[in-house]
């Protein structure tokens, strides 16, 4: 499943995300998916399917991360519930979901992984949702790539 | 949806699940699901359904704990995936799921929240479960308290 020594983003969580920024090693990026506001967060360490193939102050910086933006994603987007979670049966390579939930959203109460078909953002939804989340990243990081 | 300042179990969770142990406050619960090895842990600490409503420290344990026993899982259940998540849009209370996954189980390779019927384990199975993972936590603390 893994062919290389050096991280190189799964061809499928490139296709269907923006890199917004990196952080501490670890990619931010914002799933295309108009149905949900939805980041993953993406290690950049090869060869890395579980959280505990990290070594372990690695692996509580990146949930530490996924939290704190669980955090801004629920007061940003006005969220009934943050769903955080790594699952990776289909893309092996690490990714950590992090996922605005609302009563109202076409998946809820259930997961959203697997539901439906992903909606693409459009331009303005796109922009909208990194201005929401800029603030947040602000306070950690450089301005995000997407802006 | 929360009506006290103690900490009470939800009776859904109750319901569903055996305390296996209590580790740092946090609870070491086994889902009565006989398709998927299936752990729950639930911090005791009252009013709290999302990781970033617990003290830092306090999530950087319960996820340090989450972590550890999804390795153990993947290696005593010789599992090929191992899912990590706090969803809740159901049951508030904040639990986090940690769950072995097996390409031949019923739900692979969707998640496996609301998917199917829970079949409750035999004896049998109940006493295997934890006789596996009976070790992993014998590292960490005293015998289960089901066993």
């Amino acid at each position: 499943m893994f062919t290389s020594d050096t991280f190189d983003l799964d061809p499928r969580l490139e296709a269907d995300s923006f890199h917004m920024t990196t952080m501490d090693g670890c990619q931010i990026r914002l799933m295309n998916d108009a149905r949900f506001p939805w980041l993953i967060l993406v290690p950049e360490v090869a060869n890395v399917s579980e959280l505990f193939d990290l070594p372990h102050e690695k692996s509580t910086k990146v949930m530490a991360l996924a939290i704190k933006l669980g955090a801004e994603m629920r007061q940003k987007f006005g969220a009934d519930k943050i769903n955080i979670a790594t699952i990776g049966n289909v893309v092996k390579q690490l990714h950590i979901h992090v996922v605005a939930r609302f009563e109202t959203d076409e998946a809820w109460p259930g997961p959203i992984w697997g539901v439906g078909k992903p909606i693409p953002m459009t331009d303005d939804e796109k922009h909208k949702r990194i201005h929401s989340l800029h603030m947040s990243l602000g306070h950690m990081t450089a301005s995000p790539d997407v802006l």
